[in-house]
């Protein structure tokens, strides 16, 4: 036992409590998405709105700030991950304090309404209705970003990238993002360029029998180690990963004509559930023990789902095995045109569906938008304009309508300002990791072409998982790899994968 | 609007509070039954503790009592319901605030440890072995009936069966099991001679397809009036109901050598189910829009289990769809035999397998018991001896060992003392609630022969669901039949079915 103040045990004690009704609420968030009937949904809000409020409310009690300072004070008997763990706490009262409660809550039903709207505005292709709503995310988004520049001293946009990438800035991310797009444009007319000369890509016949795509995604995540006595696979119509570290929700979605995306959803989201699996048990209930920032965790995911399960070495294994699965044979299925298929380039229109040459693309676009519009400079009305010239200069494509524009995506109308840049910053972060452990796991490639995943697995516990947030991204990333994030090990990802 | 005080408000708000955390509680106890992997059961105990901790703050925080008076001096704005809703808001508080916090604790963490112990005793048939924690669960749930006792003004038991069905005494409960006990052995004895002169049963052989059988359950849900809009059907290792009535959780369990078992328990459930969703809409969060106790619940799952789904009536219409389900035919599938199978009586040792003619007798003999066990008349250890008597005096049968005989229940380790009536209440409303709507409803038998349903559903709706905890058990019961709980429509009817 350290020694510990009466303070810190208090406060391990009510993070506790507030990790309990965080689990709640997130394993009835897996449940909305995955079980349940459309008729729930209005309790279920009330359900999720209230234990929000609870975890709001204790975090807000009038003794919260002086138990902070006491343990503060005198923590000379913390260990190492006790002193982590009180500063995750601090972090997490200053952002449940710095704006006030009224703010709070004219955000969430400003997000609530403008969701829905969303959803109507997106059926619709009709921007224009969801001006409305957005401007009041968006000011409200404006009003909350002001309130913890000035708690934290840092520029609006960076307060509000805290929330998702803690100690990450606009500065770091220009940085890297100006590199990134000093390349990918070259890169991908060569890639383009190169492709013309390739054989073109035989689509596998379905159907997918459902029962045996999942049986097959199991049988991976099972190979990768995901323990099923923490944890299931389900259905949901986006693919997501929820509940808690002792419990993963994952889910995907299967389409019967083409089984890539319901395994590729399943690989993915397995790497955001090995992370989950992975983090300190003795921290589970505690700030400390969560994830780092969403960076990392999509690194995690984009290692499995992009730098793993989409090289040839993952393919030897995998092939045979999918072949089994669905009894398939024939020219589609050869291994040369499995692997086109799998690592097509092509510009489109849509995000979610784009490689992993033109996604960061779409990623620096919203990054500049979504500055603009929280610093104004960017009326929400100008938004259709905006993106469609984005689109143009950076991919050389035209979306023909809003819906395939500025209306594809969730994020801000719900709220979600500096959370796109995290994308990319995790797909980059997937290619330094990945590097690292193959230069230092012997025999990697033979490993991986045997399906033997417990050498990769175990470094990566050993390095990023297990690490928690007692670290920051920075400092995990420079004892895992030994250097900081930048834009090469990506960038020399794509050039062997693409052009080899 | 009526004129309600402000009292009255800040109650009705508290409640819904209450509610959403009693519903996401709900969720997850359904969750832990039928979606949760063993790894997670720990967190999720956690999680639950801690929304019943905030239950019982939120209950007993130091004002709740006065905005209760206050409601109550100033009550002539309130409606008829609203009234109803501040004596179930009285009866809430008064539960929450009679026992005190650290006894609570006591008691729940007692159960919880004895629970465990139960089922190692169980599986190893050793008694001895959960005396020590069952000694220390009877001697705090005396504390609490104690505790109870003295605030409500009731003898320790009745304070207890407060719980589960407020109002109800063992006065009550003596008259009517009486009654029964003077009845049912002699009535048993005649039907077991009866029965030698009948053909014997011929089992339906399997397997019976586990997707087929969920398939049927469903079908015959939809057809009673089950909205699969507001609910789903799982399985767990023991049926329930669980979730809230907009998102109703029922679970039953298959057996592929029988389909009877899973059909019945799909059908017993939803008996519960669309008690729940029948509950009035406009009052869901509050307490007057809760079902009104156990014995009213249970006479709903037993009018689908037993008055409904075994009568020839039924069978009429269920027999040819389940038949067609399993590609079925030859002599088993013969009305008479299924009928005969549907209503096999016979003394076993078993509760849960226990027909209707047997079952009460069952719990006849647990309610003596447990009365004895809470006097302190009835020792822990004597228990053993006291069951095997009690077993051979009603149901002439001698349990060869108590895993078959007192430790097959989980009821009395979990602190449940005061439950086991509410089952044999239950099966008595469910025969006299049967007949009135029988009587009531135009071409009754002709109805249910061609699977239309839905004006027993209706009927039921009317006099009981709506109704919710507006009225007592009592008025309820004589609203819908004219008269109040008694045995006589139980005994006529297993007269009628048994001996007609």
């Amino acid at each position: 036992m350290s020694n510990v103040t009466a303070a810190y045990s208090e406060l391990e004690k009510r993070f506790a409590r507030l990790s309990a009704i965080s689990g709640a609420a997130a394993m009835l968030h897996w449940d909305s998405a995955a079980m349940m009937p459309a008729g729930g949904s209005g309790p279920r809000a009330e359900q999720l709105a209230v234990l929000s409020l609870l975890s709001h409310e204790m975090l807000n009690s009038a003794d919260f700030g002086d138990l902070l300072d006491k343990a503060e004070n005198d923590a000379s008997g913390l260990n190492d991950w006790q002193c982590a763990n009180l500063a995750e706490m601090r972090n997490r009262w200053r952002h449940a304090t710095a704006v006030n409660p009224e703010l709070v809550e004219a955000h969430s039903h400003a997000t609530s309404r403008c969701e829905m709207q969303w959803r109507e505005a997106r059926l619709n292709n009709d921007f224009a209705s969801l001006v409305p709503a957005l401007k009041e995310v968006v000011q409200l988004t404006q009003r909350i970003a002001d309130a913890k520049s000035a708690a934290f001293d840092v520029s609006p946009y960076d307060a509000l990238l805290e929330e998702y990438e803690p100690g990450c800035t606009s500065a770091t991310i220009d940085a890297l993002f100006d590199d990134l797009e000093a390349f990918l444009p070259g890169f991908l007319g060569e890639v383009l360029e190169k492709r013309k000369d390739a054989p073109p890509v035989i689509t596998p016949e379905g159907p997918f029998d459902e029962a045996i795509q999942k049986q097959l995604g199991q049988e991976f995540m099972t190979a990768l180690g995901f323990d099923f006595n923490h944890g299931r696979l389900d259905i949901s119509h986006h693919p997501f990963t929820g509940g808690i570290p002792d419990d993963v929700r994952l889910t995907t979605r299967y389409e019967t004509d083409d089984f890539t995306q319901g395994l590729m959803g399943t690989l993915h989201e397995t790497g955001h559930a090995l992370y989950e699996q992975g983090l300190p048990k003795e921290w589970r209930s505690q700030p400390v023990g969560s994830a780092r920032g969403m960076a990392l965790h999509e690194s995690q995911s984009l290692l499995i789902e992009m730098q793993l399960s989409r090289s040839q070495d993952f393919l030897a294994y995998a092939l045979p095995r999918i072949k089994a699965a669905f009894s398939a044979s024939g020219p589609a299925w050869d291994i040369g045109n499995i692997e086109r298929l799998y690592l097509n380039v092509e510009p489109g229109l849509i995000r979610v569906d784009a490689d992993e040459v033109t996604y960061p693309l779409h990623v620096i676009l919203r990054y500049r938008l979504e500055k603009a519009l929280l610093s104004g400079d960017l009326p929400v009305e100008d938004l259709p304009a905006a993106w469609t010239n984005g689109m143009r200069s950076t991919l050389g494509i035209t979306p023909p309508n809003d819906r395939l524009g500025c209306l594809q995506d969730i994020h801000w109308p719900s709220g979600a300002i500096g959370y796109f840049p995290t994308y990319t910053l995790g797909a980059m972060a997937a290619a330094q990791i990945y590097q690292a452990s193959a230069a230092e796991i012997p025999d990697f490639t033979d490993q991986i072409r045997n399906g033997r995943f417990a050498p990769l697995l175990d470094w990566l516990r050993q390095n990023i998982h297990s690490r928690g947030s007692s670290q920051s991204m920075e400092s995990i990333m420079q004892l895992a790899t030994g250097a900081p994030l930048t834009a090469d090990a990506f960038k020399a990802h794509l050039r062997n994968r693409y052009l080899p």
